[in-house]
C-alpha cells in the first residue's frame, strides 16, 4: 500500500476540481476592524478590508469582551486545566451558561468547545436518551448536525429544504409512538435564508416531536435582546433545544445549547464530546459572557448591521449583479463555477485589498459557488463604495452574467 | 411519548450507580496554583487546593503565556472571525502549527479545537483517504479515538492493552494488501502507564501499517525538548501522526496532529471537524504557542514534576494505600466502588480543602474507580504534606483495604 500516493491522489482530485482550498494568514486589527493585515506566501505584506468575516457584529475588537478576557487572564490564568467534572469548571463557565440560558429564556444551558461539537455530541446522544428516536433532518442542515445524526446509525429522514409538506409526509409515515426530534436551522448560512420556525415548531407539536433549532448565524443579531430568530418570532419557549455559537456574533469561541434542566443535564452526562475534553478558557468564557450580555442591549449594533446589509444588496443589485436575497444579513452573489469564483476572490485581494474568500463544494452544491459578504457595523460606507466599484470592474472584465445566475 | 420522563429515568441511572456526575465550581488564582477558591451552591466559598487538574506543569499561570494572550488580545482582538479557510486562519495559527511541527519533527501540523475533535476528524476522515482502511485499536484507547474510529463504519479491529501478540494475530488474519493504521497512546492517563511505542512502531513496519500516536498525557512533559515520550525513545520520525494537546502541559486548549506535510493537507482538506468550525482565537494560539516554545527547553520544569510524582507515590505507598505506579507522572488511588470514592472524594474537599475528583466509570471500567492525583511543580511539599495526612486519616475513618486493591 502506497500512502503517500493515495494522499497525493486526494489532493490532486481537489486540485483538479478547483476546489482546493488555500489559507489566507491574516492579523486583524484591534479599533481597526473589519481591516486587516495579509501575510503572503514570499513573505510580504498587504493592508486589506475583510468582507467575508463572521465576526458579524465586530465584537471581536468590543473593549467590554476584551476588557473582559484580560481580567480573567490576570485573575485565574490561561486554560481551565480541566474537562467539565474534572477540575475544568469554573465560575466563569458557570456565569456563561446562566447567561445563554437568561439569553433564551431556558432552564439551563450547556457550553462546548465549538457549535461544531455542540450539535455533533447532542444529536448523536439523544438517540441514547430516547431509544427508537427518529430525526427529520432539513437537507441544508449544516455538517455538524448532519455528523451529529449520522454518528450512531439512528433512524433519519431528510426533508427537502424548508418543505413542510414534505416533512409532513415523512412524519405521517412514521410510527405515532415512535419518539421524533426535528432538527432545522433559522438562518441557513450559505443563502442567508430562514426556517419557517412557527409551522416546524406546530408541526413538531401535532406530531409529538421534539424540535432543535440551530440558530448559530442568528444569536446576537436578531430578537430584542439578540436570542436570535426564535426570540424574535416569540416562540423559543416552544422549542426544546436551541443551538448557538459564542464565535461569530459574540465575537470569541464556543458553541452551546439552551434547553430544559434536565435535557442539558442528560446531554451533560452521555454525550461523550462534551465529557472527555478540557473545557473552554477561562478568558474565553468570561469574554463570550461579557459579548452575550452586552447584546441583550445594544440594539443599535443590530440595526446597523441590518442596514448595511440592506444597503449593499441594493448597491449591487443596481449593478445587476446575481444575488441572493433573503431579507438576512448574508449577502451571497453567485458565480456559478469554482475556478471563476476563485479567480475572482484571487483579483479582488491582490489587486483591491478585498478579501472574501470562494466558497465551493461541498460548503455549497456545485453550480452554485459564490462570493460570501458579511457586511457588518465596522464597514463604513467608504469600504463599501470600494467593494461595489471592484466588484463591477471585475464582472466586466471577467464578462460574467449579471442577475441570471442568482438563485 | 413521554421525553421528560426518558431524561429522567436516564438521569436516576446514574444516581442509582452511584456515578452521578456533580461538577465543582472552582476559580484557580493566577500566581498561586495550585490554589484555587471553590464557590459552594449556597453561595460561600472555600479555599482549596486542586490536586486533579492536567495543567500538569502550571503553564496557565507562567508569563510567557499570560503575556503573549495578552499582546494577541491587544493586537487582533478576541475571536478568530472564522473557519480556518474563510478569514479565520491568522498569523498566530501559522506561527503555532510551525512550533507544533518542529516539536515533532514533522513537515506539518495541523490544530483543531481540541485534540479530542483532532481525533475524532483525523481518524474518521483516514478510511477516505485509504479506502479500506483497517485501523488496530488499543482497548484502552480514549474516547475520542474510539469515536473517531467508530464514526464512519469502517473496519476495526480492536487489540487487548498493550498486547504485541494479540495485535500481531490480528494483523495477519487480514490481507497484506489492506491499508492498514495502528492507534495508540503513550501514556494512558488512567493507570499512567505507557504504550510499547518502539514494539508497535516496528510491528507496524513490518506489516506495512501507518502509526497514529496520541501523546495528549505526554506532550510538554516527556523528551528533551517536550515532544512527548516518542521523542524521547527518540522514535518520532518513525510515527506517522502524532496527536497532541495544548490544554493540559501546555496550559491553553486546543489540540493538533503533526505529520507529513501531504497528510495535514488531506486532513485539513477533507475532514468536516476542521473544516466547519471556527478556529481557536488566536489569543488562544499565541498563548500554546508561546508556551510550547518555552517548554522545549525548560527541562527543569520536567524534572520537579517527575521528583513531585515520584515522592507522592512513595509516601502514598508507606501509608499501604492501592496506588498503580508505572513510573510515569500521574497517581492513582484504587477506591474500587463509585459511591466510596465519590464519598472520600467529598470529606477531602469539605472538610480538608483538598479537591480531587472521583472518576468512575465509563472513564475507567467499574470496579477500579479512583482518586486521581496530579503533583506537579506547583504542588510544594507543605500541601504534600497535608495531602498524605488527609489521605491516611480517611483510609483509616472509613476503614478502606490498604495495597490489595491495587492493579
Amino acid at each position: 500500500m502506497d500512502y503517500d500516493r493515495a494522499l497525493a491522489a486526494a489532493i490532486d482530485r481537489l486540485h483538479e476540481e478547483g476546489r482546493y482550498r488555500t489559507f489566507i494568514d491574516i492579523e486583524r486589527r484591534k479599533g481597526q476592524f473589519p481591516n486587516a493585515v495579509w501575510k503572503k506566501p514570499d513573505g510580504t505584506e498587504q493592508d486589506i478590508t475583510v468582507w467575508c468575516g463572521n465576526d458579524y457584529l465586530g465584537m471581536g475588537q468590543h473593549p467590554v469582551v476584551l476588557g473582559a478576557m484580560h481580567d480573567a487572564l490576570d485573575a485565574t490564568g490561561a486554560g481551565s486545566g480541566g474537562t467539565r467534572n474534572i477540575s475544568g469548571t469554573t465560575v466563569y463557565h458557570k456565569a456563561l451558561e446562566g447567561e445563554l440560558a437568561d439569553l433564551h429564556g431556558k432552564e439551563a444551558a450547556l457550553v462546548f468547545t465549538s457549535a461544531y461539537i455542540a450539535n455533533d455530541a447532542t444529536l448523536s446522544t439523544l438517540p441514547r436518551l430516547f431509544p427508537g428516536l427518529i430525526i427529520y433532518s432539513d437537507e441544508l442542515n449544516h455538517a455538524s448536525m448532519i455528523e451529529g445524526i449520522r454518528r450512531n446509525g439512528g433512524a433519519k429522514r431528510i426533508f427537502r429544504h424548508n418543505d413542510l409538506a414534505h416533512l409532513r409526509e415523512l412524519l405521517e409515515a412514521d410510527d405515532p409512538a415512535a419518539p421524533k426530534l426535528i432538527a432545522f436551522e433559522s438562518v441557513y448560512s450559505m443563502d442567508g435564508d430562514f426556517g419557517p420556525i412557527e409551522a416546524l415548531v406546530e408541526l413538531a407539536e401535532e406530531f409529538g416531536a421534539l424540535t432543535y433549532l440551530d440558530e448559530v448565524h442568528a444569536v446576537g443579531m436578531y430578537g430584542p435582546r439578540g436570542g436570535g430568530v426564535s426570540e424574535q418570532l416569540g416562540i423559543a419557549h416552544r422549542v426544546d433545544i436551541i443551538n448557538g455559537t459564542l464565535g461569530k456574533a459574540f465575537g470569541v469561541m464556543g458553541g452551546y445549547i439552551a434547553a430544559s434542566a434536565r435535557m442539558c443535564d442528560a446531554v451533560r452526562s452521555y454525550a461523550p464530546g462534551f465529557i472527555f475534553t478540557t473545557s473552554i478558557p477561562p478568558a474565553v468564557a468570561a469574554g463570550a459572557a461579557a459579548s452575550v450580555r452586552h447584546l441583550k442591549t445594544d440594539q443599535a449594533l443590530r440595526d446597523l448591521q441590518q442596514e448595511r446589509a440592506a444597503v449593499l444588496k441594493l448597491r449591487l443589485k443596481g449593478l445587476g449583479l446575481p444575488i441572493i436575497d433573503h431579507g438576512s444579513h448574508i449577502v451571497p452573489v453567485i458565480v456559478g463555477d469554482p475556478v471563476h469564483t476563485k479567480k475572482i476572490s484571487d483579483m479582488l485581494l491582490s489587486e483591491f485589498g478585498i478579501y472574501v474568500q470562494p466558497i465551493n463544494f461541498p460548503t455549497v452544491p456545485r453550480g452554485t459557488e459564490r462570493l460570501r459578504f458579511t457586511p457588518s457595523p465596522v464597514h463604513d460606507p467608504k469600504m463599501m463604495d470600494a467593494l461595489v466599484h471592484a466588484m463591477d470592474a471585475l464582472w466586466s472584465h471577467c464578462a460574467l452574467n449579471r442577475a441570471e445566475l442568482a438563485g
